[in-house]
């Protein structure tokens, strides 16, 4: 198929009717309005269906309701539309329910502000809901890489009967840039082959959708179920991208998003004044690169680790536990929707390397 | 004053009111419905204010409306209903608003039971909602504990004016024990002398108390002034309590809350086998006490440190981070509403003890 | 198009279905939750769409949204429901917008009981929500009825873009009758051809459906506007129908829905006793049959009008407003869920007419 | 006590509390947010309640709860907001609760506009919720007036145990006039003497408020209750004013509120013109003073009897029908917010005249 200039959400709903998602649910909230805009004329198209719900709170039951029927479910909303969302989002992970959840971040904490930013990392990662959940988190860099983690976070949902989150930051939103789909779309999902949905119980036993156990044995064994789902998830579902990881280099720079791809642009200019710096970047936030991490930062060569943010701090919380106090961990970030620029990032590594000297 | 037989949700409810708070608004979920109960036919006695909402949505947002006018404000409820008030506690962080939540945990994820857990330790220390923000979280182990991190909840939450969560199990919330409350109790909290509360602007300027800075500048610098006092609270505001500390410790257990008063149990037990165990236990999950779990665990006596948790294993996480490697880190946890029992802490200790030698 | 032996509450569904609207919106309450059940299956055979909303207050703005797009739009409730959507059929009344809605009756007031009522006849003919609004308020005393006054509701409501509400109670829901359908179904309704729906504004000015209006003189002309559609209404629309209706009747019964039949029973056992009454059965309570109640009542041989209902008096009023006190006006009615028999009407009759000699 | 200049609403708000009601529930809505505002310093002042709720339906149901226990309870709101507690008066009528509401009408219908109308008698009087209920309806025409029937709806409420709804326009809100409120205000409301509110059931038995009564002759009995409550208040509560009603009349104007003092100024000039008008004012809408109008009507002098609303038409549907046909009805309203002059209500009667010469 030939490449097509999109827009980051236009490119993220098209990537889910793509994967065969015909369910959309949502309550518009910038910076990501733009994605039920385009999903109101284009999904009707494609004979899918899209109610914007009274509130977040409610597309959250919305979209465990509609996954409980096997069909592929999402929906998109930014920082507090998600926080409506936790005890949702609880529910669908207790209840094994494949839904994807888009969460295209502003600056926070609060209301905030509507321009980019990547503070809800401890959210989407540690679980912002209650009780022992993970939900898989997906971070893309670019646009393309948006669509196809999309079209993966459907898949990886249906795999592993789980919430799956797409964290992007406004940036990627709005950037546009030429994408690619696949050839062939996915046919609209359908509950056909998979012995759990709710279709209707006639000539077959019935089914039930639950996350409520009130026999605690009954609960632990849910939990037990999803803690061995988690297992696996860590063990195969584990991406990440590096960007001019060398011997030469001094520092290793980790990020996601886009701000790795501004970390890029440092590390290019960098090399140019001869220090070397290699970059790290997450793609799977949950489950997250540890011993990859690791490996890395334990490294000779590698003198200090820098976890760049648009955020106060939050992944290098993950990035020390990772490095195992072997190499320093520091952190350069900005907030409030302010973004990190290569320049910043470029005189943060030359304050590094120069108090080694 | 005398010693009084008081049930946890009571005493919890009359130490609110001990530490002068009289406005209480809450929607009633188990196991902590009895808080509810207490203060409905209490606070009228002493001339509060309940509220009972029409969810946790409504809740979260009255008690930031309630706290914004400088009286001490707080809520009760239960792991989901927390995860309700996710958007409006990070409102209220970012707002810079004290307010006491109270969860008395249920097992998770999603409806889950109505036995205890300590399953919402992520959600409580890393932050459930979004945007940079911390709260304090105070463990208590005790129903006296209980009482006073009540009373020292709402003094840190008006010297740092942040929420400031007390969490416990279902277990701290039935158990009835001797408590003592303070000779006095503290006059009704009130507005005077604090220079932000929303009074009334006759005769001063007006003042404005919001989370919401379009201008990226301004909420950096909100992020920032946050990060800031969470930076003089992890100074000064660490707690913890350390049981049978001694360099003839081979394990050091860490657990919190009522759980440690378990593990407690097993080491006394396990002193008469012969096997010598400490016992770290964090009063505050934020700021955890990082620097005192290391110096502990790297003490050259120490082989193993064992976190034990009514949960899959959400604190083991600090501990890890704590502990850099230097020991390994073990767990033992039950969920679902199983408390492990002395004698499963036991078997779990004898275990690492029998595969190190 | 052969009959099929159908309950009421699914005939309506179908009727829905044969009209050409596959959008419907609902919340499942007694006694007429099966028009939901039967759609959630029904719907998705012929493409439709069923929404479950979180409240009736939900689906009354759900319908509101969808009806703006032009296509036809339904709802079902039963009384307390009814009354939750009071100020959103104020809304679509206000902004000209087609829709229909169903009441299976319930006892109230309250949440009563959930046996049959005709005590919702005030709310539905003068206005259950605010300003100056009417509704087309139909009344079918049969399943047959049902299908064919369904299919004439989505007629009126597109004619005179105008809520339109179907009104029974609990026996017409859940009375088994053979019914026959149109033998050929509408095709889905569509925007098409009309000049007032939402449809995306490419190619042509934007349009607005709305019912605010802040210029006291626009708000006004939309009054105006709405009194000059009722009184078209009022001019052609009313229906009603007689039974045994003759010179010979002393005494005149005016009666609606399932109770109109009841009221057959005791005329025809009445007649062989040989007193002489006729039936006046409105089928439209909005428009009300004014002029035709009148005719009747005034007729030489009438000597008493009894209204019979299954209210404390409501319809009553309305016949009194008529009868301009030309006769006298008698009320039998039963509330609660009791649905006056036979027995108990020809009772009342025969001590009318013993009174009067 | 000395006369003070004050608003109506603020009138209305003080008027409460002089008798003694210090419960206040309430969403803000133009024309008549000043009451809240008024309220959220003056209750303080007075150890009272104010609790602004998340929406018109979650205050339906607090006045509902309130009013359970059997103090004083009211709310203001406007006319959308009335619409969303249809459902809560239909259930605080089923379960004889006495509350007071205050409808300061805009124009309708919908959104409509925020200027002044009388489009909610339907509504009001004929009962916006479901079932078989009624609520006493009083319609002050001056400030002062307003602040006595304040008073009185929370006697008649209290005496009766129903709801009772003030009802006016947005002039009598805004009207600036001289009050006196009386010398000695009613102390607090309260639980005793009364043996239905829910106080805590120690020490006797638990009692049960409730609109739910599945067994149909125990809500047949209930609602026989309310008619015969209904019954007393048709026989002893209504209220109604004359204004210049002499044998000279040819004209009798009907109206209620601030529309009725407008007419008076009209019927003083004309009277000036040798047209002789009189004015019959009803004070109670419900009950509704029949036998009063039909009386005046009757008289011989009157030939025409013309109701002047702020509205398409409502209330002369009830004029029409206590007329019984012994004179022709006319009408003239405006509506949108648009208030009638005088000179308009004058050119309507001198237009009568001219017809019937």
């Amino acid at each position: 198929m030939a490449k097509k200039l999109m827009k980051g959400n236009e490119a993220i709903a098209e990537a889910a009717i793509a994967a065969g998602c015909l369910s959309y649910f949502a309550y518009p909230i910038t910076p990501q309005s733009e994605v039920a805009e385009y999903l109101s004329w284009r999904l009707p198209e494609v004979n899918g269906l899209f109610v914007q719900a009274e509130s977040e709170v409610a597309v959250g039951n919305m979209i465990f309701g509609a996954a409980a029927t096997g069909k592929r479910v999402f929906t998109t909303s930014s920082s507090p539309g998600i926080s409506l969302m936790q005890e949702a989002i609880s529910y669908m992970a207790g209840a094994h329910l494949p839904v994807v959840l888009v969460n295209i971040m502003r600056g926070g904490p609060g209301l905030g502000g509507i321009l980019p930013a990547q503070s809800d990392y401890f959210q989407a990662v540690k679980g912002g809901g209650h009780g022992d959940y993970r939900i898989i988190v997906l971070a893309p860099a670019s646009v393309q890489e948006a669509v196809d983690l999309m079209i993966l976070a459907f898949d990886l949902a249906d795999k592993y009967r789980t919430p799956v989150m797409l964290i992007g930051d406004g940036m990627i939103g709005q950037m546009m840039e030429a994408v690619e789909f696949p050839e062939k779309y996915d046919p609209p999902s359908s509950p056909d082959g998979k012995d759990w949905p709710l279709t209707g119980a006639k000539g077959r036993p019935a089914r039930i959708i639950k996350s409520l156990f009130l026999d605690p044995y009954k609960l632990e064994k849910n939990n037990f179920d999803l803690a061995a789902t988690y297992k696996i998830i860590r063990e195969k579902e584990v991406r990440h991208e590096l960007y001019k990881v060398s011997p030469k280099n001094r520092v290793l720079i980790t990020a996601y998003g886009t701000m790795a791809r501004i970390c890029q642009t440092a590390i290019d200019e960098l090399e140019t004044e001869g220090i070397s710096v290699g970059l790290f970047r997450p793609i799977t936030l949950f489950p997250f690169p540890e011993k990859e991490i690791f490996d890395e930062a334990a490294k000779p060569n590698i003198e200090v680790v820098l976890s760049v943010e648009m955020s106060m701090g939050q992944m290098v919380e993950d990035i020390e536990r990772c490095v195992k106090d072997r190499k320093p961990v520091d952190f350069f970030g900005r907030t409030g929707g302010i973004v990190p620029t290569p320049d910043e990032v470029k005189n943060k590594v030359r304050e590094i390397v120069k108090s080694r000297k």
